[in-house]
């Protein structure tokens, strides 16, 4: 029986599974699969099942915020995931790492999904051997990597963004920004320490890689080619990275 | 210039706003607009602009969770939004409102992107006017309301249903329903209180409104046509309420 | 047997109840009614039961704070109430209201007694069906409503008043009101969160009518024959609002 | 001018005020005085005072609960209260204390209107002073007391005793009792830690000293003359105890 | 058998304990007992048992922090302690108190190892016939005592003390005194808060005595022969205490 | 100027600093080290430099608890450290891991020490590189190793460990150990969350190297030569990584 909102089973699911937050990024995710079978695009939640030098990997989206990333990551493991891989671009809290990787060892759970879960004294740490993998590829690909903390928060507009609303509130986000620096945070997003928490309690090895497309306050981007370049080097890499852990592993 | 997540503005979104869950449901939702205007479909969000009588009517997505539910809102209230209903199915806890209309007047503020805008001692209620012109047309339409209270919580399969991981856990789900049935809740969600509360802060006008479609445990539920046709009378309810709701206050 | 404090019972006690926070204030209250006898004054619960154009009603009081308003609300339980009605003076944060009706729809629980005995996330909303009575009492009385939302705390010198002590401490209650404001909140008090709160909870419909008799910080106040009116007109309004919910509801 | 609630002031309040839970049992109080004059009784605070051999005191009520105990100590505080004693009947937890004195050295901080005034971790503790003078008069009078833990609680109907509600709910009340035996609390209310905590944050000198007049679950109780025997004799062991208290300190 | 980490049991231990943080600074106590015998030097915990004026005593240190506080606790209640009293030298916040002893009454709960026994809004409060006796010791030696607040905390350097990390973390620690200097706190250290708290759970007579030899920000201590004199005096005034209860006890 | 407790300073402690709980096990570690210089040994802290293959290290003690270690940590900052590795024996959860290595990737902060610095949600995780080369070195010994999650509490005799005083209070600790379990702990303590917290926001590179002496439930247990055999291996991997680490930086 497929689960209730990805539509995936265990014979449409690959034991490797990547994730992006958004559904419509899976559909240039897919293309880098050989051989990729759409399984379903419900909800926030596009999947596509394929391989990558001959290994079987399903590449789908959690949506964003952690609720929806838990029940992706949730179904999934019903359909048989042992390793997940969370990617994505991320904005740099350090100037030299644009067009290089952040890949968080741990994340700082300000995300509530995670809590309904396991009490907020648990870690959310990513899965060593993953971590050392994919740092090992990204050099061999000529890029550094910077293994950082994550913060992961569930208001986007209360906490991470200007709004409209936020600045009728009179308030200030450069505050949020400038006490995770001190915390020597690298990245911030609305899913990571869900989806880490999640695998490290349900035995899945989970990692996060995300190559830095933005500098802090925008003071600086990749754009036009530069930026489709870094994007598919993302692609290139984690997969590499999977392929590489499947091999060592058999 | 365009919201950063729904690609909407002041120029495309109508006063008023009627949210889905599911961005595929929005399709089906523009259906019963005159003249609908697709505006964008990016990650869980799916908007279309139209009229109904001649009011300008706005139908997006929310995706799932408070966090995506919360960005939705505030690009909304950002794009003009004066009025928000969120519509949808639900699960009665009682077993003569099948087919029937449950209104909340408030909800439970278990889900914690809220929280990040304001402390959870702060109701999440429903605006007292709106529901009572959606409750008139429920009547006027043949059909019974209930205004009760919704629950909203951010761990789908912690919380709410069972999954493979929640049953190797020992977790028993049926112990959260029980309690909650004591407290009087008539519905189970992953949105309403945080659009409440929101919706309150901002001074935005918000209900819900759904439609009983299946009852607890399954024992019963809207099929076939009996289901088109209730999530059919969902979508002419709503409208028509919006409708008067426009015309009351001109 | 009569109850523990209040002395009241079945066979004394009304379906509708009447709450004031003054017990002396109660003696005022029965003389609208017909035919009223003399409960009880112990403590601070003052009972009387009568009648108001043939309804059966009990005026009594809850004294000041969440904690004995709970055991007036729990003991009226016990003696068969159905209907309760806090009903009282209050400093509209709003100018133009002055003379006119604050009808809270919910209130922040920022009192702990309602905690003792469910969630802070569960909402204090009033019964929709009660505050549309009486709101359209108001309005055929000439008068306007407002239907906001009420904060409930359990500190009047630490929270809502300056004293001597709150003076030595530096502390600077107008932070307290400020920050309400930014809320919407419409006004300020002791009892309604958990009475609204319990209402709900022990299936009572509740609801709070209270009469706008001061502006925040003093600047303009209702005095002499003018207050004597509007309290008049608050007991008039509330007493027909009752009948007309019996009436409607027979 | 006097204060807001209780109508007191520095001309009519004595540095010793002694605090009855239930205003009506000021009046018996207030006999005990030599040339006790009323000033006033308002809400449910009734305020007399007058002397004992010589030493100015004040018998006043704070109703149930500690949001308006904390009223009557802040307004007391303004009239100039120097050292505070609150009395009352109290359920001994230990069966040979009946009939004899419970004067606890602290109280367990369960009410939450202390909490606006300093964090949980600050210690409701007696001043060590009072309670060796009331200690030594309780011995000079015949009488054993007992220096235990009250545990001061906001939910009457909640946590303390039962209700028709509470039963309704499947609540079992004596769980608590347990619980707080193996605490070694000694006594239950509904204000000591409160007034004990504003008392020492004031400088106020503060103590409780209670009357066993029954025993846990009723199983003995003093009737008749024997309790209007041990109600007398509390009240003139707190007299005599302040007198020695006014005498050592002057 | 011995117990784990303190290396004592019943035959070894006196019911009389004597605690001091430094396990070095037994060394120097024990020479105050007749008859000493070392019972055991394992981790922070320096024990010795011997005899004062005909009384058994033992004197043991628990380290630095509440949770080596609450192994020594436990370990001495199992070889048989019914007495216990924390001692040591103290920073004043009062000025005249330099060479004076400050005997807490109780203590704020800051520190979390009592947590983990029983909730916060337990007191943490002496045994007040120890005090009592203290007191009297004290008075009879010819110097002056305070029976306030100790503020027990866990981080020193976070929050008691500067270090190089808190300045390069900005913090001020001058704010938390000032806090607890509002509170009426006249004490601060890291263990006597979670002592007492344990004391009164196990039955265990328990209170600190302290000895002021500095007063705030430094800027006066006793140092030389007058600390050495004052060091001795607090041994020789605690002894003496243990020897009057004793007894007063028999 | 020498550190306030620990007596150390810049010039006496080296940048690689090794962590055993007890100040006695010290005395065995120092041993290992070429030219060992004691530095001091003052409360629970004692502290010698020396040198291992050429490599500056100090070796030092935190005492039991969470407290101690962060005054042990504070100070060695101060002091000039740059690597921290805390190492000791652990009880094992897993049978086929007596006499390997648990190396924890991260801990569950149940201690409160480290909350005091920054907030609960923080991960407590060990710097990579150092568990990475640990891990190396405990392989190229033909050890075994686990990169699990520890638990760190505050409580040894409220939480991890039966006493007289828990008997009395019918607590049951294999909850604790149950519930752990499921949690995938792999071992428990009461300084390591601390630690790596601490390390993580101060830029020292922190790890823990555990070596498992004795099974859970104590079914088996290493004694006897192996025992020493076990701690000098440990002793011997951890100074070999440091080396490598050392080398592999330099």
């Amino acid at each position: 029986m497929s689960t209730l909102y990805l539509g995936a089973d265990t014979s449409t699911v690959a034991p490797y599974v990547l994730f992006s937050g958004d559904p419509f990024r899976v559909e240039v995710l897919q293309k880098y699969l050989d051989n990729p079978q759409h399984i379903a695009f419900k909800r926030e939640f596009n999947t596509y099942t394929g391989s990558y030098k001959g290994v079987p990997i399903t590449v789908t989206s959690t949506g964003i915020g952690a609720p929806s990333a838990a029940i992706a990551m949730e179904e999934m493991y019903e359909a048989g995931m042992k390793v997940a891989v969370r990617m994505g671009t991320v904005m740099a809290l350090q100037d030299d790492m644009l067009g290089h990787f952040i890949i968080p060892i741990a994340a700082m759970r300000r995300e509530s999904t995670s809590k309904t879960y396991v009490e907020e004294s648990y870690p959310a740490v990513a899965d060593i051997e993953l971590v050392n993998l994919m740092n090992q590829t990204v050099t061999d690909f000529g890029k550094r990597y910077l293994n950082g903390i994550n913060c992961t928060m569930d208001g986007f507009y209360s906490k991470m963004h200007d709004s409209k609303f936020s600045k009728e509130c009179g308030i200030d986000m450069s505050e949020t920004f400038e006490e995770l620096k001190k915390l020597h945070v690298t990245g911030i997003d609305m899913e990571s320490a869900c989806m880490l928490t999640l695998g490290r309690l349900m035995g899945v090895k989970t990692c996060i890689v995300t190559m830095a497309t933005v500098l802090e306050n925008l003071k600086e981007a990749l754009a036009g080619q530069d930026r489709v370049d870094a994007e598919d080097l993302l692609c290139r890499v984690v997969l590499e990275g999977l392929y590489r852990y499947h091999t060592q592993k058999a």
